[in-house]
């Protein structure tokens, strides 16, 4: 805790001693405001809420819910009614607490007319976390200047199963990748000074089926092993403020209602001291899906207990119900106490409690315009959609241009995603392309389509265009003017993927779960059909989730994998078409073989090879971390010390050259598996990895220093361990093996309460 | 322990106090002879063992592995041989203790020319434990004629994921189905003087994607309230004599290595006091595939401490690794001791340290013809495959023939499974039918096919024959045939299904997993092709597991749906056709939707309904317990008392009448929910059941005793306990609800250690 905070705690000590039981509710619950000034009509009507914004801040409010980002508003004049808003908190209530404003910036913030990032498994693709460092600090200055002081982001669920829709939400089916580039992204928002949100802890991913919502079915070992790192990096290395309950059960206990996680580990044994924020209706969630509570009240009671403080995105459990919990004495007024002190101790810290921040309300309320979508914010969403394309396959037709290759005169541009802008955008960048426009209103941005960057970049080229069929319905009549296309044509851009949506309205996105992973709709037929016309195709995937495409990296002369890449997506993959941009993303998740083979990870232990065990594969159609370049790169010379103790660090060095003959950045990853402990173990580990930019020629020695805390886990007594004994250690393409080394832990075994050092320091020399 | 056994306890005790170190270890492993005299080859030939029996057996032997069932041998020679073999042990050995003999007996005695009775899966399509449990007695009879002593069956897992393999020898995917109809088996078998074992314990059935060997996610709850009832049943009210530990791990720790399940739990908790087994090979899978060891002695090591007593099928862990281990002081001499003495005192119950014993073997070494396919054993089987065919659709075309309706002068018989005795059986019936025929035998016994028994019962009738296709390649080169045959005829008795096998040889059995739950190879296609004639077409499945077929339920004018039915199966099959068996099977698993929806459980909680959750369907093709009839069943008058103590036993009462025109078996399902628990509880549970057979017009009170004890579940500390609140009870055809009522458990909190009592007993008024 800074000095400043230990300086003001008498300041909310004193105003807690002064509220009404009414009041600290206040502070504890959200607020969402529709067009008309009444309450966004809560989930399915079963909620009962005040109606009225006025009324129901009669006595404070803790959180603004979305203020911006369900409609298209002009952001000048929301910040403006925002300000007015905050200054009748501040003047006309009894005890003047401004509300803390949040709102989604998973792809950007989620604002009408905000640049539209990359979606996170882009994030995790570009395996660049200094780069989402940048967003997160850019996105954050747009919240901090419209006067939003919490954002719902990131997400570190790790990827478990490709079938859940909200993949596209989430970074990586790593744990140490999430980990890092989320804590990135924590740390580039929050150095905005606007408080960044985890999500969602902890489980969620894990769903059975990939079913969004449905049960958990992982021990305790998995969650510390797996669910949990990303969390505890994110905590303890990224200093997040604010952290967002997980609807999930795991094993029978909604995590709503879960004290050990929510309390005796996050605050406990990590030492968080921010706030616990209710997924959405998360808290009603424990009586009206999960059937732990009674009624509203009861599972109030629940979720304060187990450590929820902050009710959202209203108060339909936490204002009338708790109210009579604790009147009733079955709720001690001190556990809601707790929650209020720490959302006051969050204000205090956001300087909402400063004399400062009431003068400031006292300006003018005029709007003046805001750029929410300037050429740096748009410039940083282009380098990131650019590390973020996954060259999967290429047979040389790639690139389109460039030294030595003659501009096609004929190029077919086919397929459902090639002409859309929507398809550019996950399902949180809803307010602008995903829900349906408001009358009158366009998205604010520009966002360029493949096809419309393409022709910017072709200009001597003749582009056939055809798309040949929607993403999500059976319709196969445009089939033959996408083949004809095809047909006359060089080479075919044939561009398929997903529509994002929300509420199961959409291929990929928040309810739009599949158990089929083959590419939506007719598109594997269109793409049989123009493959079948000769014409080299080159397949480009828009895509929120990896889907199981392995038949095409053989079929197709190239295939280009994107996910979801944002605003300026259209211009990373067009710009890697043509050759001016080296492809250099990397898988942050396995390529399925099929929705049937799922649940998958590459982080499974030993599964017993040969047909005596299974008549099934045990590996992916290609590897977590896999991904081509124009050019070519060598790893040599590896080296690692012979001995490393258990409580060291574990030194590797090895070459990488570029025997290309183009620049390219190589993604160095290294991989570890422990051989023989006392649990199970992954047959191949992240532990460490590295962007490198190379010249043609050039050559370079990375140095990863790996402690030994990334090879710890879950022993047998659930304690977490360093245990010695033999490790093998890799430098590849991919989790695949290339150059290798054995090594060994030396000493005792290792325990470690939380870890640290948890990160992998890399040095390019 | 009865007054027997404590009367001898001396007897081992003494015995063991003359055992040198290798004379007890010799007790604790198996050995198994290939023909000519050698050791099995172990498993992919990593391990070492001895060659020779009589070279082995110097020393004592513990177990003799497999001695009829890996190949055709004449059961009277082969049990002559044995006598012979078992007086080498008492009069050439230091000792003179005999082997204690075991032999697989899943669908029946694994021996050459015995009766083969259907699958785990039909009986649980059944829900008769009292026929299960006389087959039991008669495959316990057949094996104690030949020697045998210990039975390797019920296999006892839960099924999860139907993808799996292994799901042909599950039961059910319901514990309470699983352990009343498992506990029955352990009781038949060993009222014959056979000691049963369970397979496997515990967590084998959810293993990731129904992947062989996979890991399983599970958490302590789900493992207690799923995975554990069965064999808590079977110990506790089967007094089961054996229990094999399971191959796989459960979230990182490996079964054969986890001394809190293997001996905390099973021993200490629920009193058991006769051996464990290992799965064959899986002490050394501790080193191979788990790598938890880092040596066969480590393996040894680790397994004896977790409890395995027995190595099998030979010693490579427990011989010379294990005799290293406690010469050097790794492991004391005592842990060794434990194990021996409970081989001992297994062979002294089952009276091999007897003088009648060796006095018995005295006798002539001549080979008496023994029939171990008798009659009534045949009658037996028959039974239960009739009670086992499930009719999961019924235009009306059903059956072929009875009063009122006209004799079809033509029916083509088609389809890989029409006409192959194979079809009928499990891949546990690998003597006679799915292992490759030894050159020059043939199946001992007689298994007439659907066709074959069609033929049998329809004399006037022309069949017309044609397979089609085969069941597990993609040739389509018979469909014409097929078609033409079907489109001739006035129904088409379509038979499709699986072809058991080991290894991955086959679509259905140990190793043969799939992640495709469509019918196997092109038949999909044929049954397409022969409905497109517009032959009103009744699809009968011989399947190990359930298919995804819900398109067919709609589209044929029938579907039969059997699990493997044994060597009468085609009679069965033929006699449901025909009418002359009124089908009463109920589906012991949920019809899958696709592989892609896996995995599901009808035991899943509350899924959250609604396209803003998910847009995946959160129901199954078919459910749990569904069925129909030839007749029609009404379920009236249910009666449940208002209020019931959390430690007493809940009385429902309900009148099912015979509403149609001639006699059936119902299987009257109960039903229970409870509304609100402190951890999610499912939507539906089984409390209890019974087959009921009612004469046309009948009427009967069917009244179940619930003990609430049923009711339990792991609570918020993993404690047991029932809960006082509100419950949902219902019957139903199936697990979705037909007649209702709301009752409520009264009082405290009811903690329970080992629930007792655990069945619903079931009246017939």
């Amino acid at each position: 805790m800074s000095g400043t905070t230990t300086q003001h705690a008498g300041r909310v000590h004193d105003l807690l001693a002064h509220m009404t039981l009414e009041e600290k509710l206040a502070q504890i619950v959200g607020f969402w405001e529709k067009e008309d000034g009444e309450a966004v009509a809560p989930l399915q009507g079963e909620f009962d809420a005040p109606t009225g914004l006025d009324d129901f801040a009669r006595d404070g409010l803790g959180h603004l819910t979305r203020a911006y980002g369900t409609r298209p508003v002009d952001a000048g004049e929301r910040a403006a009614w925002l300000r007015s808003f905050q200054r009748r908190l501040v003047r006309h209530t009894r005890l003047g607490i401004p509300a803390i404003v949040h709102e989604e910036c998973l792809t950007g913030l989620s604002a009408w007319g905000a640049t539209t990032f990359p979606t996170p498994v882009a994030w995790g693709a570009s395996f660049d976390p200094e780069l989402v460092e940048e967003m997160g600090a850019a996105i954050g200055d747009s919240m901090r200047r419209l006067g939003i002081h919490q954002g719902l982001a990131p997400v570190l669920d790790v990827v478990r199963d490709p079938r859940w829709g909200r993949v596209e939400e989430c970074i990586a089916e790593d744990p140490y990748l999430v980990g890092t580039v989320g804590t990135s992204y924590v740390r580039g928002l929050q150095s905005a000074g606007v408080h960044a949100t985890l999500k969602h802890f902890v489980g969620y991913s894990a769903s059975q089926s990939g079913r969004n919502f449905a049960p958990v079915h992982v021990g305790p070992r998995e969650l510390a092993d797996v669910l949990l790192p990303p969390f505890e990096m994110a905590v303890l290395d990224g200093g997040v403020r604010s952290v967002m309950q997980a609807y999930t059960e795991i094993d029978g206990v909604p995590v709503a209602s879960d004290r050990s996680l929510l309390t005796e580990l996050l605050r406990d044994r990590w030492g968080f001291d921010g706030t616990v924020v209710a997924d959405y209706y998360g808290v009603a969630f424990l009586h009206h899906l999960h059937h732990v509570a009674d009624s509203l009240g009861d599972a109030a009671r629940l979720a304060l207990e187990a450590g929820v403080d902050v009710e959202l995105p209203t108060g339909d459990a936490y204002v009338g119900p708790l109210a009579a919990q604790v009147r009733a004495g079955r709720v001690p007024a001190e556990l809601v106490d707790v929650a209020v002190l720490r959302v006051l101790r969050q204000k205090e810290e956001l300087g909402l409690l400063d004399d400062a921040f009431a003068g400031a309300l006292d300006g003018s309320d005029g709007a003046a315009p805001i750029d929410l979508d300037p050429p740096e914010h748009r410039a940083l969403a282009l380098r990131l959609a650019e590390e973020s394309v996954v060259l999967l396959a290429n047979d040389g037709v790639l690139p389109l241009t460039g030294p030595g290759r003659t501009v096609p005169t004929r190029v077919a541009v086919v397929g459902p995603n090639a002409d859309r802008a929507e398809a550019l955008f996950g399902c949180y960048s809803f307010v602008n392309h995903v829900l349906p426009q408001h009358p009158g209103t366009d998205p604010l941005i520009a966002a360029p389509t493949v096809l419309e960057a393409l022709r910017d970049r072709l200009g001597g080229t003749e582009l056939v265009v055809a798309a040949g069929c929607r993403v999500d319905d059976d319709d196969r009549s445009g089939f033959a003017e996408a083949v004809a296309a095809a047909r006359d044509a060089e080479v075919a851009v044939l561009v398929v993927g997903d529509q994002a949506g929300l509420f199961g309205r959409g291929t990929s996105g928040e309810g739009c779960d599949t158990d089929d992973l083959e590419l939506p709709g007719v598109q594997r037929a269109l793409v049989e059909e123009v493959l079948a016309t000769g014409t080299p195709v080159v397949l480009v995937l828009l895509t929120g989730r990896p889907y199981a495409v392995g038949w095409a990296l053989e079929r197709c002369a190239a295939v280009v994998q994107t996910f979801f890449p944002g605003e300026e997506g259209g211009a990373a993959v067009a710009r890697v078409l043509t050759g001016d941009v080296n492809p250099s993303g990397r898988m942050p998740v396995s390529l399925p073989r099929s929705a049937g083979a799922q649940p998958y990870s590459y982080l499974h232990p030993a599964l017993g090879e040969g047909d005596e065990v299974s008549n099934l594969a045990t590996t992916s159609a290609a590897p977590f971390g896999f991904g081509l370049s124009y050019t070519t790169f060598a790893r040599t010379d590896l080296e690692v010390d012979a001995e490393t103790p258990t409580d060291g660090v574990l030194d590797v060095r090895v070459r990488v050259t570029n025997t290309g003959d183009r620049a390219g950045d190589d993604v160095v990853q290294l991989y570890g598996r422990d051989l023989v402990a006392s649990v199970t173990r992954p047959v191949a580990q992240l532990l460490g990895y590295r962007r490198v930019h190379l010249e043609a020629g050039e050559s370079a020695v990375v140095e990863l220093r790996v402690p030994t805390t990334r090879l710890a886990f879950a022993g047998r007594d659930l304690e977490r361990v360093v245990e010695p004994g033999e490790l093998d250690v890799w430098v590849g393409t991919s989790a695949e093996r290339d150059v290798q080394a054995r090594t060994r832990l030396v000493g005792d075994v290792h325990r470690i309460d939380v870890s640290s050092p948890r990160w992998t320091t890399a040095e390019v020399r």
